[in-house]
Protein backbone atom coordinates (compact mmCIF):
# COMPACT_ATOMS: atom_id res chain seq x y z
CA UNK A 1 0.00 0.00 0.00
CA UNK A 2 1.54 3.26 -1.23
CA UNK A 3 1.17 5.83 1.15
CA UNK A 4 0.50 9.18 0.43
CA UNK A 5 2.69 12.00 1.47
CA UNK A 6 3.03 15.57 2.29
CA UNK A 7 6.27 16.18 0.58
CA UNK A 8 5.87 14.75 -3.14
CA UNK A 9 4.94 15.64 -5.69
CA UNK A 10 5.88 19.49 -5.20
CA UNK A 11 6.03 21.75 -8.29
CA UNK A 12 9.70 22.67 -9.12
CA UNK A 13 8.94 25.60 -10.74
CA UNK A 14 7.68 28.86 -9.82
CA UNK A 15 6.00 29.87 -13.57
CA UNK A 16 2.79 28.03 -12.64
CA UNK A 17 2.32 30.00 -9.06
CA UNK A 18 1.45 28.52 -5.80
CA UNK A 19 -0.50 25.21 -5.65
CA UNK A 20 -3.10 24.28 -3.74
CA UNK A 21 -3.90 20.88 -3.13
CA UNK A 22 -7.27 19.88 -1.04
CA UNK A 23 -6.24 16.65 0.69
CA UNK A 24 -9.59 16.50 2.68
CA UNK A 25 -13.10 18.27 2.27
CA UNK A 26 -15.93 17.56 4.21
CA UNK A 27 -18.87 20.46 5.02
CA UNK A 28 -17.39 23.10 6.91
CA UNK A 29 -13.64 21.03 7.05
CA UNK A 30 -11.07 21.26 4.22
CA UNK A 31 -7.52 20.45 4.81
CA UNK A 32 -5.27 21.68 1.99
CA UNK A 33 -1.38 21.73 0.74
CA UNK A 34 -0.38 24.83 -0.29
CA UNK A 35 3.38 24.98 -2.06
CA UNK A 36 4.96 28.26 -2.86
CA UNK A 37 8.22 28.89 -4.56
CA UNK A 38 8.82 32.37 -3.44
CA UNK A 39 5.29 33.98 -4.45
CA UNK A 40 3.79 36.52 -1.75
CA UNK A 41 0.32 37.88 -1.87
CA UNK A 42 0.03 41.05 -4.44
CA UNK A 43 0.41 44.53 -3.51
CA UNK A 44 -2.10 46.16 -0.92
CA UNK A 45 -3.78 42.46 -1.21
CA UNK A 46 -5.16 41.57 1.79
CA UNK A 47 -6.93 37.83 2.56
CA UNK A 48 -10.64 38.19 4.53
CA UNK A 49 -11.87 34.50 4.77
CA UNK A 50 -15.39 33.81 5.88
CA UNK A 51 -13.61 30.59 7.04
CA UNK A 52 -11.36 30.19 10.19
CA UNK A 53 -8.21 28.54 9.35
CA UNK A 54 -5.27 26.56 11.41
CA UNK A 55 -2.09 26.42 9.60
CA UNK A 56 1.09 25.47 10.33
CA UNK A 57 4.77 25.82 8.23
CA UNK A 58 6.09 22.74 7.28
CA UNK A 59 9.28 23.44 4.91
CA UNK A 60 10.69 26.74 4.09
CA UNK A 61 10.16 29.68 5.38
CA UNK A 62 7.71 32.64 4.87
CA UNK A 63 6.49 36.32 6.54
CA UNK A 64 3.05 36.32 7.22
CA UNK A 65 1.57 40.02 7.96
CA UNK A 66 -1.65 40.62 9.73
CA UNK A 67 -3.37 43.93 9.37
CA UNK A 68 -3.72 44.29 13.09
CA UNK A 69 -0.38 43.59 13.80
CA UNK A 70 2.51 46.14 13.06
CA UNK A 71 5.40 43.35 12.05
CA UNK A 72 5.21 40.64 9.50
CA UNK A 73 5.66 37.42 11.63
CA UNK A 74 8.51 35.28 10.34
CA UNK A 75 7.54 31.69 10.47
CA UNK A 76 9.80 28.62 10.01
CA UNK A 77 9.18 25.18 10.12
CA UNK A 78 6.79 24.01 12.77
CA UNK A 79 5.34 27.30 13.62
CA UNK A 80 1.56 27.00 13.44
CA UNK A 81 -0.96 30.14 14.14
CA UNK A 82 -4.52 30.43 14.04
CA UNK A 83 -6.55 32.81 12.18
CA UNK A 84 -10.05 34.04 13.07
CA UNK A 85 -12.46 34.19 10.31
CA UNK A 86 -12.19 37.76 8.54
CA UNK A 87 -8.87 38.38 10.36
CA UNK A 88 -6.93 39.96 7.46
CA UNK A 89 -3.73 38.94 7.12
CA UNK A 90 -1.10 38.51 3.58
CA UNK A 91 1.92 36.71 2.90
CA UNK A 92 4.53 38.78 2.27
CA UNK A 93 7.52 36.96 0.95
CA UNK A 94 8.18 32.90 1.02
CA UNK A 95 11.50 31.80 0.73
CA UNK A 96 13.20 32.28 -2.86
CA UNK A 97 14.69 28.91 -4.11
CA UNK A 98 13.65 26.25 -2.01
CA UNK A 99 9.31 24.78 -1.86
CA UNK A 100 7.57 26.44 1.08
CA UNK A 101 5.43 24.05 2.16
CA UNK A 102 1.95 24.99 4.46
CA UNK A 103 -0.68 22.03 5.51
CA UNK A 104 -3.95 24.64 6.33
CA UNK A 105 -7.06 23.76 7.96
CA UNK A 106 -10.18 25.66 6.98
CA UNK A 107 -13.09 25.30 9.07
CA UNK A 108 -16.64 27.24 10.02
CA UNK A 109 -17.25 28.23 13.33
CA UNK B 1 5.57 37.93 18.71
CA UNK B 2 6.65 34.55 19.44
CA UNK B 3 4.79 31.71 17.20
CA UNK B 4 4.17 28.13 18.80
CA UNK B 5 5.96 25.27 16.90
CA UNK B 6 4.98 21.90 16.47
CA UNK B 7 8.40 20.84 17.45
CA UNK B 8 8.97 22.43 20.40
CA UNK B 9 8.45 21.24 23.90
CA UNK B 10 8.89 17.68 23.11
CA UNK B 11 9.24 15.37 25.96
CA UNK B 12 12.72 13.59 25.99
CA UNK B 13 12.04 10.70 27.61
CA UNK B 14 9.86 7.61 27.27
CA UNK B 15 8.84 7.14 30.65
CA UNK B 16 6.30 9.92 30.92
CA UNK B 17 4.60 7.59 27.56
CA UNK B 18 3.15 9.26 24.89
CA UNK B 19 2.31 12.91 24.76
CA UNK B 20 -0.88 14.55 23.46
CA UNK B 21 -1.52 18.32 23.12
CA UNK B 22 -4.61 19.96 21.74
CA UNK B 23 -3.69 22.75 19.68
CA UNK B 24 -7.31 23.85 18.18
CA UNK B 25 -10.78 22.32 19.87
CA UNK B 26 -13.75 22.83 18.65
CA UNK B 27 -17.27 21.08 18.60
CA UNK B 28 -16.48 18.87 16.22
CA UNK B 29 -13.10 19.67 15.83
CA UNK B 30 -9.66 18.89 17.75
CA UNK B 31 -6.31 19.34 16.25
CA UNK B 32 -3.47 17.59 18.39
CA UNK B 33 -0.16 16.95 17.99
CA UNK B 34 1.14 13.84 18.94
CA UNK B 35 4.78 12.95 20.66
CA UNK B 36 6.34 9.14 20.59
CA UNK B 37 9.52 8.19 22.01
CA UNK B 38 9.10 4.33 20.98
CA UNK B 39 5.91 3.64 22.43
CA UNK B 40 3.28 0.90 20.97
CA UNK B 41 -0.66 0.29 21.41
CA UNK B 42 -0.53 -2.17 23.98
CA UNK B 43 -0.83 -5.69 22.40
CA UNK B 44 -4.09 -6.59 21.38
CA UNK B 45 -5.24 -3.04 21.75
CA UNK B 46 -7.17 -1.31 18.94
CA UNK B 47 -8.05 1.78 18.44
CA UNK B 48 -12.01 2.26 17.54
CA UNK B 49 -13.22 5.75 17.33
CA UNK B 50 -16.00 7.36 16.80
CA UNK B 51 -15.00 10.23 14.95
CA UNK B 52 -12.63 10.26 11.93
CA UNK B 53 -9.26 11.19 11.93
CA UNK B 54 -6.76 12.62 9.55
CA UNK B 55 -2.92 12.06 10.63
CA UNK B 56 0.10 13.11 9.28
CA UNK B 57 3.62 12.04 10.60
CA UNK B 58 5.98 14.58 10.46
CA UNK B 59 8.80 13.38 12.42
CA UNK B 60 10.17 10.15 13.13
CA UNK B 61 8.64 6.74 12.15
CA UNK B 62 6.18 4.49 12.81
CA UNK B 63 4.31 0.99 11.56
CA UNK B 64 0.53 1.68 12.11
CA UNK B 65 -1.56 -1.39 11.20
CA UNK B 66 -5.06 -1.55 10.12
CA UNK B 67 -7.35 -4.99 11.24
CA UNK B 68 -8.75 -5.10 7.53
CA UNK B 69 -5.16 -5.18 6.25
CA UNK B 70 -2.76 -8.08 6.28
CA UNK B 71 0.79 -5.93 6.67
CA UNK B 72 1.49 -3.06 8.56
CA UNK B 73 2.04 0.35 7.00
CA UNK B 74 5.36 2.07 7.30
CA UNK B 75 5.02 6.14 7.83
CA UNK B 76 8.22 8.23 7.35
CA UNK B 77 7.89 12.11 7.03
CA UNK B 78 5.02 13.53 5.13
CA UNK B 79 2.78 10.54 5.18
CA UNK B 80 -0.83 10.89 5.80
CA UNK B 81 -3.68 8.95 5.54
CA UNK B 82 -7.45 9.18 6.48
CA UNK B 83 -8.91 7.04 9.20
CA UNK B 84 -12.94 6.26 8.97
CA UNK B 85 -14.97 6.40 12.33
CA UNK B 86 -14.39 3.07 13.59
CA UNK B 87 -12.02 1.62 10.99
CA UNK B 88 -10.04 -0.04 14.05
CA UNK B 89 -6.22 0.26 13.48
CA UNK B 90 -3.00 -0.17 16.30
CA UNK B 91 0.41 1.78 16.39
CA UNK B 92 2.74 -1.57 16.29
CA UNK B 93 5.88 0.65 16.65
CA UNK B 94 7.50 4.30 16.94
CA UNK B 95 11.21 4.68 16.06
CA UNK B 96 13.26 4.02 19.30
CA UNK B 97 15.60 6.93 20.19
CA UNK B 98 13.73 9.79 18.62
CA UNK B 99 11.12 11.42 18.66
CA UNK B 100 7.90 10.47 16.52
CA UNK B 101 5.82 13.10 15.90
CA UNK B 102 2.08 13.26 14.86
CA UNK B 103 -0.35 15.70 13.61
CA UNK B 104 -4.21 14.49 13.76
CA UNK B 105 -7.06 16.43 13.01
CA UNK B 106 -9.84 14.01 14.54
CA UNK B 107 -13.54 14.94 13.28
CA UNK B 108 -17.00 14.36 13.30
CA UNK B 109 -18.80 13.49 10.25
Amino acid sequence: MQNQNLYADLPSNSDAGERFDALLARPGLRIERIASLGQASPPDFWYDQDEAEWVVLLQGSAGLRFADEPETRVLQPGDWLYIAAHRRHRVEWTAAGETTVWLAVHFSE
